[in-house]
């Protein structure tokens, strides 16, 4: 026996059409290439969407077929959001952080017919096209008179004049709501890269799950600045919940500064702002240098990598700003779980509440997760077991595009490469890559654990922790460190910071400082370009 | 091309799944029958509800089979929906309101197979069994010794005993997710009851937009108080979002007196509450004698009927908890409007927030609205065109059980029956049901906003605006009143109440004080009754 509801899919368009019908005049703001600061709102955006979805039609692009976008967060990216997606064709963002090689490898991979760029990464495109076998279009997100004149790149044409030309009536196809929406690519640790491909039922699904209270909290009461790129891993769904709930959107374009952002957040009044702790990083230290404060930002989303505990404590206590500590990926579109408190946490202090904090929180409904040993076997969700992290839900991934990299399923579930604690409670706390995870004399050691305390140092701007071979113990921890500018500490001075702080066995044996620790697209620490670069490293006999 | 995400169906025992494993030491606190308060969590809901499942197993009840239950809200109501629905079987909430005929027609055109009932019932299940042709198995909500001896119902056995024998152990099915998996009869105003049957897809889409920040709010800090009942509607869908969302349920069981309500929220420190505005009434009217204050109530959701403005005012201004104002209806599941701010409204003044407090609120992502005139031409949203409104979304209906009635649906949207007014920032006011609206001259008078003012008299306890058959005007409208016990007031002077207050044209000609206006199952002023009341009136000669 069926229900008897009405069968409406799940589209990508439903959302812009909904922010259109409801939201029509709630604002987009953007930082623009052009340095500028651009208004639009919903009713603008979707109606921009229809006229890409019918520029995308002229230029012949069939259902299914890629776009792809090298582009900052703007009004312009969020218009191919939707025209792209909504008229069942596939978005499919590049990281522009990525070497021009694995950029063109990758929109090879994808079979990308059109790409639309900032003109930022004009230079990107001029030494990418001619081995981008594939796109047919090239597309500027900019007016017909920013063009350059000599730029070798065949079709290539302004966006402003290829929409504009559009009408904007377009009628958005009752697509299969299992028909993919969007696609990104994630670089993974070994082959090539693999390109994760959402549906439209995934990503709607996802931004439900987005804007619940325990989650982002996204209502229409909100002014929301994603600074985390629309360009990996869409922004993590912010354009597509802010849409569903008539949000405010705040774009930062190309200035991720702390001066542009704190600037941005209050001039448009942002209540909540997402972002790596890297940005929050240089942000926080431009607040610190002339003493601001916030007058609107209420709540921040942390995630990408862990969040230091210092600056959960900065955001809290000094500026009064709650920190949700999230844990996501590529392959989870990305929201796995976010840290907000229950009922039962309401009365701790503000040291308990603290404590769970630091965690990268709860699992939300429609993410199901475990712990595993080395068997598989299920370990307990005491805060202490640590075992591999696996995951599932609609808007986990089940292969990667063309199969690349064979099925990253074990009996339904994905292996997520993270280690990982589960408390009582459920608050989830990664403790490493599994790759990452220092096995000394039988027992593992979180690298992530090792370079907290490193970075807790006041003359560490860095650190990176990572395993040397060790004749006895298979492997003991070295710490990599790049000291602020200015400041000043010694190997030993450094190796005493431990001592209390952890086990003795897992201080590490030695510091190495270095100049720079190398950051991948993004942002993220190359675990393996360092131990390359240590390749000749001989660790201190003890 | 489709999506690679992992094909996982929206099911309802996901949602108990989720809560058993993220927050199973959240509680589950009922006042029940017997009188005492009881407390369990959703780990024994989980638990209790697998053996439900089994214990239908072991009476040998098929998929799609409907569990029929009459009862109040509380924990054994709790487990029979997870249980019941999670199984594959179809639960049947009954109205105990409802005439025992009406309950025996709504039992055997459903063709109940179970039948799970409070004792509290007893007596309406002793008058009908005899009647319910399909009904094979009775279960009271009790322990065995409980059991009334000479009952007279065959197979009567007690829940505790039936649930108890069966292991813990249950394997969810992996359902459909558009398999059917409640209904609930909707009386209508015309012909037989009908059935809407909600699937699991419909359900659990529903209970993502009911935890949204713009809707209910519902997170893992919330203690939630749903007043309103089990029995109609799924209580708003709170079940079903609370256990997504791991909230504590507060159940009230047969205990709706203003006491009682009180007392619970106090003692279970309840931030969110829902219910009718009759049932607040009650509670208003018992914190006003005692000059009572609530310490911990955040917010409190009142639909079913129109909130009149004096109880928005007395929640607001009194109590300083927040009220969302709502509109749904059975046959969306029910959730369509709820009344949460803008960003552009936050820096309105209190009065100016109240204005648009007043209407039943903004749709939300999912329902799709309009209104149309005569001729299903759409009117526009200006907040001053009414029309009748139509509704369409995912969790709509699009047929009732066994097609009683005939289509529901015009060009793929359902019509409501209500009028109402849309304005540009997309809030929905309704103004009449459409049978209730008064033609007067050529213009609709609204008979709810004359209800408003006249219940805003002092003197007046509850009102209700017909419309009387006018030889010129066609209709004219008169006001049906109770009067506050020990209050007084003449009909001239609750004429003269109006004066000022709306246009002339609009006061009621005539006030007829009665006794008691009759209400209907859900707790609805029945005007079709008042009618028939009044068939011999005749309207005073001007």
């Amino acid at each position: 026996m069926l229900g008897l509801m009405q069968d409406q899919p799940l589209l990508i368009s439903s959302l812009i059409d909904f922010a259109q019908r409801h939201h029509a005049d709630a604002e987009i703001v953007s930082r623009r290439v052009e340095g500028d600061i651009h208004r639009s709102n919903y009713g603008l955006i979707a109606q921009r969407a229809r006229q890409v979805a019918n520029a995308l039609d002229a230029l012949g692009l069939q259902a299914g077929e890629r776009v792809a976008t090298l582009a900052w967060n703007g009004y312009r990216h969020l218009e191919a959001y939707f025209g792209v997606s909504g008229s069942g064709r596939v978005l499919h963002t590049l990281n522009p952080r990525l070497h021009p090689d694995q950029i063109v490898w990758i929109a090879n991979h994808a079979e990308d017919q059109v790409l639309c760029f900032d003109m930022t990464f004009l230079p990107i495109v001029k030494a990418i096209h001619s081995r981008c076998s594939t796109i047919q279009h090239y597309v500027a997100f900019c007016d017909a008179d920013k063009l350059p004149a000599d730029s070798g790149i065949p079709n290539l044409q302004s966006y402003e004049t290829l929409v504009r030309a559009q009408p904007a009536h377009y009628k958005w196809p009752a697509l299969d709501e299992n028909a993919a929406s969007s696609m990104c690519y994630t670089s993974g640790t070994t082959g090539h890269p693999k390109g994760v491909v959402y549906s439209h039922r995934s990503t709607v699904l996802h931004a439900f799950a987005c804007a619940m209270p325990d989650v982002l909290n996204v209502s229409a009461r909100d002014s929301v600045l994603p600074v985390v790129p629309m360009f990996h891993v869409n922004a993590w769904g912010l354009p597509y919940a802010c849409a569903m709930t008539g949000a405010k959107m705040v774009f930062p374009g190309p200035a991720m500064d702390g001066k542009s952002i704190y600037e941005l957040i209050e001039a448009e009044q942002v209540s909540f702002a997402a972002g790596v702790p890297t940005v929050w990083q240089m942000l926080l230290s431009h607040m610190g240098q002339g003493a601001l404060r916030f007058s609107s930002l209420k709540r921040t989303v942390i995630g990408g990598s862990a969040c230091p505990p210092a600056m959960l404590a900065a955001f809290n206590d000094v500026y009064g700003v709650e920190v949700l500590h999230a844990w996501g990926m590529t392959e989870m579109s990305p929201l796995g779980t976010v840290c907000t408190l229950k009922n039962k946490h309401l009365a701790l202090d503000e040291s308990e509440k603290m404590q769970v904090r630091v965690k990268q929180g709860r699992g939300m409904f429609g993410v199901d997760m475990k712990i595993v040993d080395e068997d598989g076997a299920e370990l307990p969700w005491d805060g202490k077991a640590f075992g591999d992290l696996l995951v599932r839900g609609p808007w986990v991934l089940s292969a990667y595009f063309k199969n690349e990299g064979g099925t990253p399923l074990v009996d339904g579930w994905f292996v997520t490469g993270d280690v990982a604690t589960i408390d009582p409670d459920g608050y989830l706390q990664i403790t490493d890559r599994t790759k990452d995870v220092i096995k000394s004399g039988g027992e593992w050691i979180s690298s992530i654990d090792v370079e907290n305390i490193g970075m807790a140092h006041p003359a560490v701007a860095m650190a990176a922790c990572i395993g040397m071979k060790h004749p006895k113990w298979d492997e003991r921890p070295v710490l990599v460190a790049v000291k602020k500018p200015g400041a000043e500490v010694s190997r030993d001075e450094l190796l005493a910071f431990f001592e209390g702080k952890t086990a003795k066995w897992q201080i590490p044996d030695d510091v190495i400082f270095v100049d720079a620790i190398p950051l991948g697209g993004t942002g993220k620490m190359q675990k393996t370009k360092l131990r390359d670069m240590l390749a000749n490293y001989q660790l201190p006999a003890h």
